[in-house]
């Protein structure tokens, strides 16, 4: 771990810097498992799930029977956890919901929008050492909210060519259509294209790895909406002497277990914290079944000092951290200074874990300081806000000027025209 | 122009299929320009402009004595229409900001959201036949709402090394802060790189040429946020027996002058609105300037013939039209049905025209089908929704087993631990 004091500006630079991950590296290799799924639908996909999952695939929908035989497999408490995060998930994104009500924007001229679903969408949950089901809550229950007519999920078999139970769960909860048991690109394909068994999606959301990440980059050229761009990812905690070693270690740590890629920033004015902190990160890791994982992680993690919290807060607004944690005594005046982040944690008993799980805010959030453009998933992600107007012919009367000026002078005659010939009192008699 | 009667639902697919647009064939042309700009700065810049634009600029930025000239150019009943129309768009887009309340999703747990402007954003705003004035407006004034704490505008200059004066009297009426005089792809770079005079910005929003639109594609994918995917314009006309010929007539007209691409379409159930519609296309078409253009794009206009409304709805629906004007008798009833477009205009005496300019609704949309997934540019676009939550240590104690078990569940123990150690009473010496 870098222990940096007292950075001088002209290196804050490289402080920020996230290791470069160039995506588009891999669309050649991506781009030809994408055109063969286009062109050969399902054998494709069967044969890539055979190659990259060791995993012989005859029927790619999960079944009823797989369904039930899950929710029959998922424990009590983990249904109840899982519960209460639907419920406050469920809460949290609803409440975005506000619809714009009819505006006259001159007289008789009434503008508004109309929430809409978008009605397909697709949702990818990576595989790999976790399942995770949380993802799946955190974007079948705004894609639910939202009304989508279809709601399809692919996730990687397992290697008895199953979905893992907690997953099944939580898209049963989460309201999500249909399942299919496939990963990786092929995955991407199948729902960017369509084949015989998947159906098309106009939006593809969730995390996956480098080679899921540019496949989403190379179908959202031309042939599906996605998300947002994504890297690992990262948290920081800006804190002061009123912080506690050990919370802000376990946070560290909950960050660093997700994979060597993660970042864990400690961004403090209190130089009696960093001592503290890093016995308590050795500690901790002692006891961590990922221990290796975060190990490494902690490698590339920094704990930075900065001279005061107003520096601090600016060094943060150009990080622009995934996820901000902020244990200083006046956090609430902090939280006001942010103005780049995806999901912000505020005292000492918020915990970035909440987030992740079951406070009700989205954990689907800009990485690699994409927050500088970027929100989170939230409600808005999953519809279009579409514009509708009504106007009537005294609507148009009062409006219809300043129209015809403007269009002659961008020189387009004819959109002078569609408003002249419906004022034009002569023309009229072609009513 | 193509007159379908009754496809049959096998054609609906061919109906609605737009010229194919394959951006990334441009990639690596493009490409070379934006490294190019990336490695050399304002050198480059100028470099490509004495090429692309065929002039030689010394000092890119516009300075206060262009404004003020362009000022004092503009006449006086062009800058009361930009008035009424700035008034319009700043209207409905600050109607859009309805910042979410602090929620409580569980007792002592509060989340909400804090709408930040993006700091930097950049506007193009192409050259060409015609000054679009009017894009400026429709890009400036919602950053400006937003409060973006720096908004530039790239346009190319004119033969004479100017810019237009209604493209700078609409920037000054917008709250642009600067505006260079960089056209095609070395604006997109200059914008996504920053050089020497241009800053960096983290989203880029406009129109553009092919060109323009490929290196918007190429800078998304690492660099820059841009606003949304691009094609050639296009307007639908859903019509019944109530609409009007000749004004049928004059908003295809106005969407077949924008370009030889342009697409209108008449969707109608009305036999009998087609020879006249004819006619009236011819008669108006004679009187346009741009003439050429429109008779050009008119070649690949269609009118279809449906059974009834719902079909037709269900069609159009299919399309997803970046422009939907609705004349028929009962068009509130079909606006309720009407799942996907960009903007939607009702009844006889609503052109699209008054969206493009001056009723407030932004004329920033999604072309080619691309409404099925994206709306067009709205307050949104020019902010992030930055979640934030707090959570007491009661408020903890209460959701803590659920993110426990949860955590658990997926494999990821450092994650319980950083709530775990909160609660734990023993541990609580550490405080």
């Amino acid at each position: 771990m870098e222990i940096v004091k007292y950075p001088e500006r002209a290196e804050w630079k490289r402080l920020i810097t996230r290791p470069e991950r160039d995506y588009t590296e891999l669309h050649g290799i991506v781009g030809k498992v994408l055109d063969d799924v286009k062109a050969h639908g399902d054998e494709a996909v069967r044969r890539y799930t055979e190659q990259f999952d060791h995993v012989k695939i005859g029927h790619f929908e999960v079944t009823p029977e797989e369904f039930a035989e899950a929710e029959q497999t998922v424990d009590l408490p983990l249904k109840q956890a899982i519960e209460m995060a639907r419920r406050n998930i469920w809460k949290f994104h609803s409440e975005q919901l506000h619809e714009l009500e009819h505006i006259q924007t001159s007289p008789e001229v009434e503008c508004w929008q109309k929430y809409v679903g978008i009605e397909k969408v697709g949702l990818y949950v990576p595989g790999g050492t976790a399942p995770l089901f949380s993802t799946v809550l955190m974007l079948g229950i705004p894609a639910q909210i939202a009304e989508c007519r279809e709601i399809v999920l692919c996730t990687p078999p397992c290697q008895d060519g199953k979905v893992h139970p907690a997953v099944l769960y939580a898209a049963k909860v989460a309201g999500v259509h249909r399942v299919f048991k496939i990963g990786g690109v092929q995955a991407i394909g199948a729902m960017a294209y369509g084949t015989e068994t998947v159906p098309k999606v106009y939006k593809i959301f969730g995390p996956g790895n480098q080679f899921v990440t540019a496949a989403k980059q190379l179908v959202s050229l031309k042939d599906t909406a996605i998300d947002m761009p994504a890297g690992p990812s990262e948290v920081e905690i800006l804190a002061d002497e009123t912080a506690v070693p050990a919370f802000v270690a376990a946070d560290m740590l909950s960050q660093a277990e997700h994979g060597v890629d993660s970042q864990a920033v400690l961004i403090t004015i209190s130089e009696e914290l960093i001592e503290p902190v890093k016995e308590q990160i050795e500690l901790q890791l002692a006891q961590l079944p990922r221990k290796n994982i975060a190990e490494k992680a902690l490698e590339s993690s920094k704990i930075i000092l900065m001279h005061n919290i107003e520096e601090a807060v600016e060094l943060t607004n150009e990080y622009a951290p995934e996820h901000l944690i902020i244990s200083t005594r006046y956090y609430w005046g902090v939280a006001d200074a942010i103005t780049n982040a995806g999901s912000v944690f505020l005292g000492n008993y918020t915990p970035e874990s909440a987030g992740d799980y079951a406070s009700g805010t989205n954990h689907t959030l800009p990485t690699n300081g994409y927050a500088k453009a970027y929100n989170g998933v939230n409600i808005d992600s999953f519809l279009r806000k579409i514009t509708f107007q009504h106007i009537t012919r005294n609507g148009l009367l009062n409006l219809g000027n300043a129209i015809e000026i403007m269009a002659e002078h961008e020189g387009l005659t004819a959109h002078k025209n569609a408003v002249e010939i419906r004022l034009d009192a002569e023309k009229e008699e072609i009513l």
